[in-house]
């Protein structure tokens, strides 16, 4: 009871020591020991800044460095014994420091507080982690890249309410999916900004009687700047809530992408032929191969949702500075971190496996009048308004679902009927390769535009590696 | 690799094995273990059901019922070895079971498969986890209960926004909780009646061609009936997103006490003392106490309405009948279970040892005006109509605030001033005791019926054992 | 100015009046008139249950009564000047009452306050629009229940992962959706339980001196209860919190069921015809027929999951008893009544309409591989292991998969390379009919269960109208 | 019906007309008519682009010009009959075009589609709400530096966990407000980069056949760029999602403002005056003086969360590219700017009326042994490690907790007997203005350091206008 007290960073003013539920219940170590790379990153900073100004020797400095140092390595070996009794995941390490070197590990916490401190180690954390899945992003997006300049002129329905509205290529679609990621990145490296500011030296809320450099800590640990208000660096975790939307909307996109996945695996479609080494089968049915990979992915989004909720509500009207309720920031982030980089590792490795079946795509669009917008727009070249051709074809195409058939298999006479301005030249128009050709617009699908597209984004790539 | 490929359950019409990183990525077993004695027990079940119909003789029944019980005490001692490439608990238990007994173990799965089975499982898990649920409940009520009986007479400022409205009881405030959390123990009884129904004969998804006696099987595992629909058995997840939705208006309930603890532990109100062992200190500032305990409670509603989130996100618009999504259910769904019952548990030992500072309490009441209701309701009772016995008093009101004084601290000149209808026996009604006794209607603050009210809690507790 | 003052319910004490932004700010009039009829049939009762006990005269409360009544009839022929100066729907009656019958409607506010006042009229609306829905929900249950005897025998591929799996018929299909409702009926009969209760004579937070009859008002406005707490009275919204989680998991079973009919209707799965009525077409692509209806639906469960999560972190930490935060619950709760009553009431119009294409999803059923687990029970049931079963029967659809043939399209000796077990009654097992008639346990898809099911279903509905 | 059908951009096809309750269920002119600015902007942009590369004449461009400036004018004087029957605003605007002038107005459309157009709208609108919410936070933001340079040496007790911790300015707790806003408009500022790229020219999903110049389009309108994929273009609502998000940090961030202004103005804290105009008073309580604006905008971060939710689940696994669901992303979007808007706007005009209390405040931070880290720091610039010298003040505090007394009230004795360090030049760091002077450093709460903030963030206001 009473070593347990004492082994407490707070222990001075109780006259009781904490129920042992409530230890438990209240302790953050089991989740928040993860970080102790950036904690001990931090640390060693911490006490280099502290030497510069004179509040260490360089001998305590040394001694420090090297304690951390080797409380590293036996974290990594696995040869650490956190206590709960410690609380976190700095109380473990300090207290192993000053085990180890003594006095001058009890000088490591001057001008600091855990409030300082756990905000800064979240904040490295976040950055290494951002940088991490900007990583996985990119090789995903290569993927996507090479496959859609191979498949730029692969012909396959494109779908508006799922039904068929125009032919597109194949490789348009995955450029589509492309540029979503492009976004993510974009939004992560916004995010990075805001989260690579060094809360250390705003101590408990108030900031510090120390004569702190923090330019030079921030210098040391990488950050772009200290932060500027000492009770806002303490309370501050929109870092956590703007890298979670980033995520939510990432997740959203890897969630479409799966949609269009298990639906061009399902029989119906047969797009595409998904590798058996990232599907399972059914322990009942024998014949199942179920596309689980993009279905888990899917299901994912809701995880990354939920997390996002959880920072929000956990900010909701809490007043300043530190908050206990701000230890339940951690484990949503972790997981939405765990997460974000699953998925993309799993999608980086299988998009360039991906096999589109061409010949099935391509009939599947010439189902459904995909090239009725290209015979109104020939009717508006021969000079009738774009809403009055749309009423003509509207009229043939309901022939073609009376008759079941599909435009370019009526006869000219047939057309005819509904405008005296179709001529014979109607059906290159009615052609999938007509079609797609004349899309010719900046951002449109003519394979033209679609190599260059994939050209431009595979230069992008390199440029920002 | 092969012998990953021939542990699955489904291997046979695969070219490929499953990718290493795909395999960790889809597998269940991590979390879903902790189902493993539901899963026994469903599995013990369904031997019995499937030996009473003929399909298993009772030599096979006796073997397999040995062989899961066994391996029940094998996991309990932590003797068994879980393998991520059996992806799920199912799965390890079964292989291990075939490997005990042998081929009986391979007839066990005839006539369900997984998608009925972890249906089963989680129902039954999500069963006990109510259970226990209201069982810490019960145990917080009860505490509410004996300290309101104590506390029904000790005065309190009420608020309304914050500011002093009119006095109540503390005892009454403290029923305002256990009204909260019975409505809880309500809504966690009635989602347990759409939990306790058993899905297992509904197989892969369109029930099965042996002639399974469903009922019998029900009957052995408590469900109150099995599922009128096999697609729907195995799709729904319903009780999950209810039982969130109900564990985060619990968890709302406990976020609004906890603010108040939190309010009432600060130095400003010091309307209650957090006995030690329920708060924590700082590593910085030696004279903190810390409410730990509410606000880390306060932080936790965040967690309870991401999962909430993050189960309906994975239900929306997903086909039938099952999908590998569903594998999604189960994170939130522990962790809500963990998170009630450890929030009300650090409650239920908590509220006990609360110490109300009654004289601080109502000192407090006896600022703000607290008994300008009453002059109201009193120049009412003389004859003024409730709207103009209003404005009297507020212009009293605003009297009191420029002179800094309380309505019962002016002279009986001073107001009648402001109505020649006020007479001596004002001051009667002006006191904080003859306010709170004054209103005495049913569900009021006066002692007597929160005394009246305090024993019918315990008489509902004690009869709803 | 001072008039704006002197319509206020509370200017007396103020020195300043409202800023006219403030006042629009703060004012719920705009959204909260709809609930005239609940908060005139409230004062009615409040008014005769005053006279009960003598507080109001019967000629008072006759001129209320009128004068209420009269308010309602120029409310609903538009004559009645919403102010927004008066803040919100009862000081608007009121005002108006007082207006037209003097004295009598300054009398009427005794012993109530706005803050029960509110809650009960809030509570009142809400019981009858979950009466609404319920009618609506009936009307969509019979519409499906209909349809499912109808298609009893259609045989369709039952999907998990959104493959073929097993042969299922078109109306056990529409029987889960049945289930789905049904869960949600029951859900929304368990909230109205907690939202029949009655707040009013909570007053403004404690309680009140007046010597109300609660009992006599609860029984003339329908409620089973007085409140039991005046402090919970005026704070709880547990009751639109938990309506609008039944409304979540309710368009939850929409959304799915929308992405069901969205995919019929594709050209790849084509296994349905919604009537055009139920569709809008583009105004580019004159060939689009889109499944506008449930597409929209499918959308609004956002619309309604975010309605859920407004009120969970509304009400998150609040302290009791009634804060001014708790004007924020109305306009979700109004949106979300709206949207669950639009949307069932468009889905009952549609169920009925529905065409199934019955040639094409049987044709469907026999791709994929959909009778392969009844070789492998046929396999059990000749003595083989199921495990070993799934074993032979998947190598048999690997061959199927690699020569695009069925099982059925194998020869009996194909058949035996597999397993010696097979002989030639093994083609009466492979058959579609024969598999959904073999599933003939309870809950399961064999015609002769459909058509009892739905028989019950239908015997349920007619009974619990 | 038939003209109704005749009305409609898409009825050739069609051989029913849309049934009445559908017609207005999946109408969206009721809430997008808002839009009308940005649809008449897009489409004269788009004419004069049509007409520079020879679509239209010169003199149909000049019909259509006049023909939507008239139809602006007629909008905004209220003189537009909008028809639900036409669907939404574009072809609200394009028919009225076409009965105006005509022919030409049926050209209009030419190479366009309203899945670009509305999404063109949807940004147009978005960018110019992001522009005035910029506005109003500037506005806030200003005002709470000419409080906080006002203040910056106005001492008040500083928190942690609602308890007193350490003594800070109210100009530094305001300027950390300041720190909230200024990452808000940061965030939004990023936001605008993905908000500013323009969709149309994508049509309907593929790109258009006509030679359109979406560059010279995009440079009328004031668009960054054109999108790069004409399918990413007309199913993409990132920016409306990540807008969401932003709003919902600010949001957050006033929730936390509005609660500190709300405990403040409590009479337990009793720590500013907030200005009659901003409060409402009780009907019931004629003393009640309630910070309603607060507590409303509060409140109102549950809705903005809410909207936020909705748009992600919205987008949840749709395929491309446009659905009809995502007609639902306009009311959360719209509501969304209201909310932001009228917030910053109440909250901007009541931040300079704030009136401090400055006697209280002080007189709060004496109590709760704020200076207790003083005099830690204290001993160890007297030697002592920090850890132990924690321990001696804890120690202290313990005896003035039990003896009612601050630690500046012990004797030079009494605070030696916890450590012989101690001496007279104790009290100097005892006192709350040495404890606020000392904390100089970067972001810390000395005055000095207020001060030069408060300037730097004047400066930085001027300079971004």
């Amino acid at each position: 009871m009473n070593d347990q007290q004492t082994n407490k960073s707070w222990g001075g003013r109780f006259t009781e020591s904490t129920d042992a539920f409530v230890a438990a219940f209240t302790a953050s170590v089991e989740f928040d020991r993860r970080m102790y790379r950036q904690d001990i990153a931090g640390s060693i900073a911490h006490a280099r800044m502290l030497t510069r100004i004179g509040v260490l020797t360089e001998a305590d400095c040394a001694a420090i460095i090297a304690g951390l140092t080797e409380i590293r390595a036996e974290i990594e070996r696995s040869d650490f014994e956190w206590s709960v009794a410690l609380e976190d995941v700095h109380m473990n390490i300090e207290a192993r420091l000053t085990e180890r070197i003594g006095a001058a590990g009890k000088r490591l916490h001057t001008g600091r507080s855990r409030n300082d401190q756990v905000a800064t180690d979240i904040r490295l954390y976040l950055r290494d982690a951002i940088d991490a899945i900007g990583m996985e992003l990119k090789r995903l997006q290569g993927g996507l890249v090479a496959l859609a300049a191979q498949e730029a002129a692969t012909i396959m329905p494109g779908f508006t309410h799922l039904q068929v509205a125009q032919p597109v290529t194949f490789g348009h679609h995955l450029l589509a999916w492309f540029e979503m990621l492009k976004r993510d990145g974009a939004r992560l490296a916004d995010c990075r900004k805001r989260v690579n500011i060094m809360p250390l030296g705003a101590a408990a809320l108030a900031g510090t009687s120390y004569p702190l450099d923090r330019d030079y800590t921030a210098q040391l640990l990488g950050f772009d700047a200290p932060t500027a208000n000492s009770l806002d660096a303490v309370s501050d975790r929109d870092f956590a809530i703007e890298f979670a939307a980033a995520a939510a909307i990432l997740l959203t996109h890897l969630s479409r992408m799966s949609e269009e996945l298990v639906l061009w695996s399902s029989a119906q479609f047969d797009f595409i032929d998904l590798p058996d080494r990232f599907c399972t089968g059914s322990s009942i049915m024998p014949q199942k191969k179920n596309p689980d990979v993009p279905e888990l992915v899917r299901g994912k989004v809701g995880r990354v949702n939920g997390h996002l909720i959880a920072l929000l509500t956990l900010m909701k009207s809490q007043p300043l500075a530190y908050n206990k309720d701000n230890q339940e920031d951690k484990e949503p982030l972790f997981d939405t971190v765990d997460t974000v980089l699953g998925c993309l590792r799993v999608f980086a490795d299988m998009v360039p496996a991906l096999r589109p079946k061409r010949e099935i795509m391509l009939q599947a669009a010439r189902r459904g009048f995909a090239t009725a917008t290209d015979l109104a727009d020939y009717l508006v070249c021969k000079g009738l308004p774009f809403r009055d051709a749309h009423e003509v074809v509207g009229k043939a195409v309901r022939l073609g679902v009376e008759t079941g058939r599909d435009l370019a298999e009526m006869s000219l006479a047939e057309l005819q009927h509904f405008s005296p301005l179709i001529e014979n030249d109607v059906f290159d128009v009615l052609s999938l390769e007509g079609s797609v050709a004349a899309r010719n617009v900046l951002g449109g699908t003519a394979p033209a535009r679609v190599r260059a597209a994939a050209a431009a984004a595979q230069q992008w790539l390199a440029e920002t590696e």
